[in-house]
């Protein structure tokens, strides 16, 4: 707003909602209104969840996962499979795939994958950690459930060299056709791998 | 999230998040991992701004408005005419046309509409803070600018009833072809109000 027309508070928490992803600038106004008009029930618990974040929330040692607990509830859960490590990118897929609940293994976050033309190396994710919870021992499988896309899979081979000396499966997600998907939809790519995978009916 | 992941710090955080317009429930868990991450450049000023709003916003005795001062920005304004007051139905229609910045005037919000359906009465609107605004002296203009929708209307035949009494000029903003539209894509209501009001070229 150029214009000032409320409080700079009001203006200022504008302007860090737009940045939040999912809102824009305009809907940015309408959350800052709705938070403002809806005091009791959302902008209180909210303001104190967030509160609670920034005083709580730290990154597991172990693994990289975010929680209130380090280590993280995962690494710290005596009921998981310890012999097997799936390798995510991001947080956001650690908690996809446990949504998923199809494994009840343990985790490792690299926070991101190789790109030179990011300037991002193997110094830049949590590769090492890796490496280092393999050479402990315990684990027979590590499975690289990291996206099908060009850095993923650069990534992918980049850790399947690392993990060489060691004696340990090294494991990838399954290429084929989205449960639901149509095929008609789907690119040329996902369907070659799914006539080249393809199992027993 | 059926299954515990993360603190119940986090969860909560999620849960709340999904209940600010614009975002559902993905994009939520999308929101509370980049603010987690993005934590000391955007949940720690977050986190303050929401407490800041907690503390100080509040809403205009006088016009409804919501701001960090009571009477609000606009109202203790020297420089607005005090001779027209812009009624809106919310404030979100207020920022609006304080974007537009087409009109140097004071504002009334009624907070909604009337609504029998809803149980929306005049009694649940701030109807009598606007009568006797202008019982007050000094108002000549009041400009309804409440939505192009039926209860909007209806809001607006029975605020010109209430003001039938007072020396005041009651008027609402013009219908027609929004700047930039596209008559092909216009209804025949807007279009037929666009002809009905044409202009000199």
């Amino acid at each position: 707003m150029s214009k000032r027309i409320a409080g700079p508070e009001i203006e200022r928490l504008i302007q860090l909602l737009a940045k939040v992803p999912g809102l824009g600038p305009r809907s940015a106004r309408r959350a800052a209104l709705h938070l403002i008009k809806k005091k009791e029930q959302l902008l209180v618990p909210l303001s104190a969840a967030m509160g609670e974040a920034v005083e709580k929330v730290r990154v597991c040692s172990t693994c990289g996962n975010v929680d209130t607990v380090d280590p993280c509830t995962i690494c710290s859960d005596p009921r998981r499979d310890t012999a097997t490590i799936i390798v995510v990118e991001d947080v956001a897929d650690l908690w996809a795939l446990e949504r998923a609940g199809a494994m009840n293994a343990k985790y490792h976050v690299l926070g991101g994958t190789l790109s030179p033309l990011d300037g991002v190396g193997p110094e830049d994710l949590n590769i090492k950690g890796l490496v280092s919870r393999i050479a402990e021992g315990g684990v027979s499988e590590v499975i690289l459930a990291v996206n099908a896309t060009v850095e993923g899979q650069t990534t992918a081979h980049y850790l399947t060299d690392q993990l060489d000396g060691f004696d340990v499966k090294v494991t990838r997600l399954a290429h084929g056709v989205p449960v639901g998907g149509e095929l008609d939809y789907l690119d040329e790519g996902t369907l070659a791998a799914a006539l080249k995978s393809r199992t027993a009916f």
